[in-house]
């Protein structure tokens, strides 16, 4: 990686949470997200960066864009006719509604396959409306109610593609995640054979990469000019698909979702489980990766957020627009805003 | 306070969530949480302590064993023949179980009241079976489960007993919150006139006191000799009820309950929203109040457990016995164990 103050030690992003007085956004800081982040093209210039960007991270789900492009490049995502949304689904960590369960059932129908062929493990929805719905009609989740079960189809359907064995798709030694080691090798450019590995919720490998390296790969998917033809078009379509179909990518009321849809295909973003989010920026030909140390997703929204107005993607109008979800307020049990979610004021370039 | 290093910079209490390998607790540190902790005696000494504890802190819903005693010492709770569950209800945050909500419905009705007259707002239970029953029946919840039921019922009951007003019983204004900060001073130490003040989750003013202090506080409800006796009877007794109905203070799975079941009246714990713990250990006389930066209850659950144990309060049978609640493992969608979430080995004294 290429910086001008590498050994620099920056200071993270202060992400805060204020609780004050009724219908105040209160000055007193009630808790506080500290969030490691870094900016980079795909050449691996750090353009921007808060904390420690060299430590290795789990991406988690917030590089399912880097883990479709196997579904795309294979040719598998063509000769199953899927389009922006079943990529996008790919893609996804999805909230369980109906438009992303029935959208995941006919895919898999259309591969021959059911959601009993995955192997992500069933959970009810994170949609609470979804969930309810449920719940009332006495429906048990099945694995295609799981956020991941789009990327989990991809994985399944290039599987069936290219005629490996479906079964066992999520473990480390069969083809389908070996090649996508490959491919997180190329665009992170880093040797990954030894790098730290843990299990991910849905069960598939999941790798530490550096900060800064994973900011790279999300460059290299912006501005994928330099990678193999096939590649490059994988990352298009893609990146694409996401801000296409931004509320297949999440769903209703979710952040990445509304974000993606304002901005119009200015940013395609991911959000990953213990506060990872990642951020690909066709127009500027930048990536984004950022991990909140504690975990927690209401920091790194935030963190997000403030990245992209200090990095001018959002337009005055847009920043009115989504005020509440850069700077969430806080509302307690009553509905009063009681407090405010907010950067820093030192966090600023 | 007295202390013998109150100038030295303590590091948090660092606890770490790993990530690694099926069935392997991992050595992989995914995320961090940063607790700044103290335990202090009724004079103020503060025996042991982690990071900055001269912080102000919101205490939260773990200061509610403070907030409880103006129920007893008005003679409230005689007059109304509560019992230890009624008490244990008033300092709990539960979790929405039939058990609490019936009881608390059958307290109302003794003071001839109902659900509508508590002020803290309604939300559905955070125990999920009692939530899916809800769901299932298509019943909405109202202000007997939300989880500060019993601590507004005892609000209630108070101004009931001496004839003030109840509307409006959550105001900083009204006589029963203003004895609240009566309660708050005298066992902090410290005039809260000025103090920075939020409106809490269930509408309640929640004052800023350091954290040392509210561990001090916590500490003269261990060991109550010193307050004016109908005070230091009101301590002795909600602490009792506390640890004789642990399952009133929380709920089945709860961290504070199984812990407090387990050790049998050796300490009663109490968590807060936004990261807050207390512990009162009557058997030691000393108090504890811990914060966790970030606000995530698993970090200061797992802190609070170290804390027990580095004081010796907990038998090698009771931390065997307790092991996943002190170290709890990180499992995935499929139930396999992939890591786990513990203090760093540099936590220990």
């Amino acid at each position: 990686m290429k910086s001008e103050d590498m050994t620099n030690q920056h200071p993270p992003l202060i992400v805060e949470v204020t609780r004050g007085k009724a219908e105040q956004d209160g000055d007193f800081v009630e808790s506080r997200h500290r969030c490691h982040a870094a900016v980079v093209d795909r050449d691996g210039t750090v353009v921007r960066k808060w904390g420690d960007v060299d430590q290795p991270i789990y991406g988690r789900s917030a590089i399912k864009p880097m883990l479709a492009l196997g579904l795309v490049e294979s040719g598998a995502a063509d000769a199953f006719k899927l389009g922006n949304a079943e990529i996008a689904l790919a893609c996804a960590s999805h909230s369980g509604e109906p438009q992303h369960v029935d959208r995941v059932r006919a895919w898999l129908q259309r591969i021959g396959r059911s959601p009993a062929d995955l192997e992500c493990g069933a959970h009810m929805p994170y949609n609470e409306v979804a969930m309810r719905d449920m719940v009332r009609a006495g429906i048990e989740p099945d694995a295609s109610h799981n956020n991941c079960s789009g990327k989990h189809s991809g994985f399944l359907t290039t599987a069936v593609h290219l005629k490996e064995p479906t079964k066992g798709y999520i473990r480390y030694e069969h083809p389908i995640q070996q090649r996508l080691l490959g491919i997180m090798e190329q665009l992170s450019g880093l040797d990954l054979s030894h790098a730290p590995r843990g299990v991910d919720g849905c069960g598939i490998p999941t790798i530490a990469l550096p900060i800064a390296q994973t900011a790279m790969a999300m460059a290299r998917l912006a501005d994928p000019q330099g990678l193999p033809p096939a590649r490059a078009a994988a990352a298009k379509r893609s990146v694409t698909a996401m801000t296409a179909e931004p509320y297949m990518v999440g769903g209703a009321g979710e952040f990445c979702s509304e974000v993606m849809h304002a901005l119009g295909g200015k940013a395609a973003l991911k959000p990953g489980a213990e506060g990872v989010y990642a951020g690909i920026l066709p127009e500027l030909g930048l990536g984004i990766c950022l991990k909140n140390e504690d975990g927690a997703g209401r920091g790194c929204e935030v963190a997000m957020a403030q990245i992209l107005v200090e990095l001018g993607v959002l337009s005055a109008e847009e920043r009115a627009k989504l005020a509440d979800r850069l700077t969430p307020p806080v509302v307690n049990r009553a509905g009063l805003k009681v407090g405010r979610i907010r950067a820093a004021a030192d966090a600023a370039f």
